[in-house]
């Protein structure tokens, strides 16, 4: 864990209110009633409860899930992680592999790939704003665990620097121009992933991916329905998040004589 | 990569034909059309294509999604990668983590665990079924990358050797009953997910949690929808998988004095 | 229609801004940018386009899911149009039917199984809250196209005044204890539906239905999801109501000799 | 009910098992375990049960969503009850009212479109192959309650001969291409609604509507989904239906001087 990480907490009523605070820092924390002083918290146990004011609060460890959710700074739709845990493991992403991906954004996709290739992984995100490899930076300080990730301000098209990558995750807003130099950065067999907003964006990319002789493709939408609590009264949520995005996944091949 | 998975090919056409073989074994492979002698395939770069009878094959490696799609034997309905990869982000599993499981099955999540927590980490999963265990340590043997799984042939409700874990998984008919013994295995913070088929499950498991003081409590389904790959025809596939399971996170909790 | 539909108009700007009117009242309609009187209004054609400074606003007459979305008056939660259609079809509602139904609520079923049963038809509404019948009542007067309601202010279990009634539909919180009530004013070969939120009532129904040997049952969920109206950029919105309620359908049947 | 329906019944076990017959022929039904005379079963009155080598069956009267389901002569596929309920809702569909259809295919939709409209309404079905004016023709006889549908054998594009439609209903490839003729057929006011199975239709429709000035349009999709019957184990069956297509709706307005 990160010292970023390590120094984070949770603060929650386990219910609505959920708080992500550095105990490292000093000051009061507004609570729904009442407050506390960051300084008190330290001496909370991870997985302890504590009052305030006749009201029971808890305190965790930041997770990931919980990092993501709200510890992220971001001034971009985030992949959510109903999406991100299902993209690692398509893109068969462990520890030691190597990804590229583009655009970096807020860094949220990043984090997650650096967390997934572990210390002897690489990631190498393209991004052309330099206002979003700042932010990214940030965020990765805050909530990465390895030093694994070089951020490229450039872009995409401009060149890859690194080869033989074992995936490539495309989350920009025209990828199907980029499919020449990103399959050049790719090792055969390598894995592509697109993350698009529209079916427009999906048609794109299919006949580029066929155009490159791209196998295995396949188009999937991950959808999460939540549920209310009480066992008596057992039903879904009355609103769902309807669209995050498109995932298109595709492999490099190799034809002929090399 | 584990010797298992290290000698796996995966044979395709781009298509429906898919099959996982071991190059290191001799014979023919049949395809489509015609046949191959498994010998010849070891010449074939991985990621390359090949021609048998003017048909164009294409030989992968086995990534995990392929072994957990085609290569694990299972004699259970298994955890499908869109709720497996969302189940390792939402419990927080990463290298170096201690995780809890049962029941085993045919050890498709065990193997997912065991990737996740890596060389340091440790999973611990009990099966009270003689033949799941040797089900999942064959499935461990061909897919798994670390030696850090321990099987317990046991009911669960017979008492968890270890403690201090950083999540259990439940994976059984009444885990509700078990839910004293799991919740003292589990570290202060620890993560519970439950993955059941019914509703009525999830009613006796919410009130259970409710009663062991259990908070964050979320209840959660994962739907996944493919699409068709023309990309002048776009739309869903006709059919998708209606259900899997429920998925149920909680967290431990330790109120007043220890 | 009734004089209550017929005097009403939709008055749009064919985006966000929707109102019903009555052009039979006087005075000022205000719009996003300024206002126009009623009066004025009567002047455009249905189906016409008029300017309010500089601002193009559209009129139509008031149809059904208009009026079940923005015309009725309400204090429970409604059925959806995604639903009454579909419960309409599957209860084989048409003109010269008799339908039951309870409770009467808003009357918004109510006022559908009206116009499908038609002039010949008849619906007996059964609700317990004086309140709810004067709410009903009202929106019939306003919406409902034949004379062909009777509302019965009390409760189910104290008898159903009708027999031999082709289909009947309950929307109350415990409709398992009103079956035998409700079996025995329903012909043989009668349709049953029943629109409840949660899981455990679905359970109690399932119980029921089976106790009185009723055949033919189905328990479905109805979805929509709606769709951005950029072609350029063609995707789904991006919230969507996850949840209304299960239906479940069912027939009365007669064993043995009567 | 038409002469058609009046002599069909339905003869199910009460769960897999469902076939349709007419009552004035005469024959054997054969049923899972033996078979019974159809003579035999015009003594059973509907909804009543009745037994056969010790299995009981039962039977009753053939509605609407039986005849559409396995009624229905089909040999293309037809618009399912989940979106033709409300298909007819959204286009405020009632007795007395005019509504024109493209294509006919096998009727189903024109049926109902029929039964909706009664005895005083008007519907005009255009249909280019001469096989599918001939099959929807006998599907009419079989189950329209009103002698009510006009089908005419051409091409939209050659020109519709009603005018003033309440509603125009299009189930074809390229609705977007008899946009001109049938906003030409319809009233101010009117009502469209296009069924079409790919998002690229669906771009397509989204601009010629917008060419054309029309307004309140809506693109949606209804997804259904089923649930097991078990009430001690409730969950969805396993697999769903993913896609029959995307419905449009919009209005037909006029602007300016006429």
């Amino acid at each position: 864990m990160t010292q970023g990480m390590a120094c984070k907490r949770i603060i929650t009523d386990g219910k609505r209110f959920k708080r992500i605070i550095d105990i490292e820092q000093s000051g009061k924390l507004f609570l729904p009633q009442g407050h506390i002083e960051i300084e008190e918290l330290k001496g909370i146990p991870i997985g302890h409860a504590f009052t305030v004011q006749d009201r029971t609060y808890y305190l965790f460890d930041c997770d990931i899930h919980d990092f993501l959710s709200i510890g992220l700074k971001r001034r971009t739709q985030i992949i959510y992680p109903k999406e991100s845990g299902y993209i690692i493991l398509k893109m068969d992403i462990s520890p030691g592999k190597k990804v590229g991906e583009a655009g970096t954004g807020s860094g949220a996709m990043t984090l997650q790939f650096s967390r997934a290739v572990g210390r002897e992984g690489e990631v190498y995100s393209y991004e052309k704003e330099k206002d979003f490899v700042k932010l990214a930076e940030k965020n990765l300080r805050d909530g990465a665990e390895f030093e694994n990730v070089t951020i490229h301000n450039q872009l995409l098209e401009d060149g890859i620097h690194e080869s033989n990558l074992d995936g490539f995750f495309l989350d920009i807003k025209k990828p199907w121009e980029a499919l020449d130099v990103v399959l050049n950065a790719l090792k055969p067999g390598g894995h592509l992933c697109f993350f698009v907003p529209t079916t427009n964006q999906v048609s794109y990319i299919l006949k580029g991916l066929k155009t490159h002789g791209c196998v295995l493709t396949e188009v999937e939408e991950i959808l999460k329905r939540s549920y209310k609590l009480n066992p008596a009264r057992f039903r879904p949520v009355d609103k769902m998040i309807a669209h995050t995005g498109y995932l298109i996944f595709s492999r490099k091949v190799v034809k002929g004589e090399e």
